[in-house]
């Protein structure tokens, strides 16, 4: 048992693909030449990771017949990260639940057909939370999702929760931060703007603010989110409790976050926001919790992330003239 | 649209067809003959109601094409009841599965089809909540189911909730108490033993009590619980708030229930009672509440039920003997 399947994995978590391949997993490369990480993804990834030891395989990772023929019998583990994100699941309902509530289900069933129990590391997200909440969210506080991706996520943690009781999977769900900044394109994520908005202006381009600079967000970096789910893998079971374990982040406003943009990228970076403030996406923004106390996280060993923005900001620009160097070169 | 759909109409909660007819949605038969309330169900009802307003189709409400059928554009409200109980949840994972969760969801889309958002009432139940639970359950406990069951009724409600914000449906769930005295026979329910334990040994037959004397539960009477069910069908929409309803109902221990047996069918009664633990029903049972503190169920009117458990089995033989006399007539 040796394979890890990512779905979503051309996103940019599925560089944790890296991280995977850097700790103590000693994957080798089979004689046969079967690769042991394999993205999934109905896209191909934005950045290949070139290493014979990861395969990339185009496909609907909510599609039972394909996902079956990905889940080989030596599947050790899964990162099930595919989604519908939050503003495409509120435009268009049914697709949403076909991919995030049938998909998830679809490859919880796969798994459970496996000879053993795999580790499945759900990523949820802070959107199963809505109003009425409490000024700190923690981890007793009652998911009350009020967006369709919310209420898929949060369906999607429970049937992971019942598959782990049940023994067919060996399951764990955190919920992750709005993450900033992401590299690459803006997605269709109601948040889409909480990275967009730093990395166009950074990068010389126009960039459209939907919410007001006063509304906060509760930010986890890229670097951090993928070394949660690393740590999350490796998580013993008898650990682990039951629950769903909200993941470490910082709270920032929007305007802090410009102000922060403006120390790395000077004023003109700042003017090419522009700012158009969007009901649909402030809708499901601003239901949002802001602050967490995530106890449970440190706890069990989750790392946390730099509390200033301002570095958030120099390790992104750190890794992409790293990256930059690496295409050019 | 006048037309009301009962799902498991053909169990003992049905019944409430009797309190539709009672209550004031003047429902008059109409002049093609057809019948205004609809149970459906799998089997027939234990008791038939006899009147031209109320008519009966065998049917599995799980199935797509069937429900739609039945769901034609004058249909004004739903009352979810069916489903595939505690003890056979557990042992047949993928039965639950279907009719728990993939019935619901086939029911939610029927409805979001028709030319009204309907009033949908899904009945979930106090086996949504799981260890680690407060002494005092509240409206603002967490459930964290720990049965199959516990969670497709969960995930339900996440679904009413969902389709209910996107105007599909104008739903609302109650979470049911465990339902004591119920009438009819012993069913595969988890809870089962806490109607047969009385029922049985007041009728002259032998019972089985599969959990301890101590064991505590959280009861509601079959006359209340449909009391609740008709007061939930016309709460207007703007009161109602978000989240499901816990239900009033009364802690009593098994112990105090047996002493209640005793008192009304004497010494002979109780010795009808084997005790035989059964580590499979002690494993549900014992993962749920016993006491609660139901607040938004009285802000929002329900009743709640006598506090002596004396009274309840005066009144389930008060109505058995109707009952008698009505069959005999």
């Amino acid at each position: 048992m040796r394979k890890i399947v990512i779905t979503g994995g051309a996103g940019f978590l599925g560089q944790l693909a890296r991280g995977l391949l850097r700790s103590n997993l000693n994957l080798k490369v089979d004689e046969f030449g079967e690769r042991q990480i394999v993205l999934v993804d109905v896209m191909r990834p934005q950045m290949e990771i070139d290493d014979p030891r990861v395969h990339f395989v185009m496909g609907d990772a909510a599609d039972q017949q394909f996902i079956r023929e990905i889940l080989s019998d030596d599947t050790q583990g899964i990162f099930h990260l595919a989604a519908v994100v939050s503003g495409a699941a509120e435009k268009d309902f049914d697709l949403g639940m076909r991919v995030n509530l049938d998909g998830t289900r679809a490859l919880l069933e796969a798994c459970r057909r496996l000879p053993q129990a795999p580790r499945f590391v759900f990523t949820s997200s802070l959107a199963v939370f809505g109003p009425p909440l409490p000024e700190v969210v923690t981890d007793a506080t009652t998911p009350v999702p009020q967006s369709s991706y919310g209420s898929q996520k949060l369906i999607g943690e429970l049937l992971v929760a019942e598959l782990t009781r049940k023994r067919f999977v060996d399951g764990l769900v955190v919920r992750l931060p709005t993450v900033s900044i992401r590299p690459g394109r803006p997605n269709a994520a109601a948040s889409s703007f909480a990275s967009s908005i730093l990395r166009e202006p950074l990068n010389g381009q126009e960039a459209v603010c939907p919410v007001e600079p006063s509304t906060a967000l509760w930010l986890i970096s890229p670097r951090l989110a993928i070394d949660c789910l690393l740590h999350a893998f490796n998580l013993p079971s008898q650990k682990l409790g039951s629950g769903a374990i909200n993941l470490p982040g910082i709270t920032v406003t929007v305007r802090e976050m410009v102000a922060a943009l403006e120390k790395a990228g000077g004023r003109d970076a700042v003017k090419r926001i522009r700012w158009e403030p969007d009901p649909e996406v402030r809708a499901i923004v601003e239901t949002w919790p802001t602050r967490f106390d995530t106890a449970r996280a440190a706890s069990l060993g989750f790392s946390r992330d730099h509390e200033s923005f301002d570095r958030i900001i120099a390790d992104y620009l750190h890794e992409e003239s790293e990256l930059g160097s690496k295409r050019h070169a």
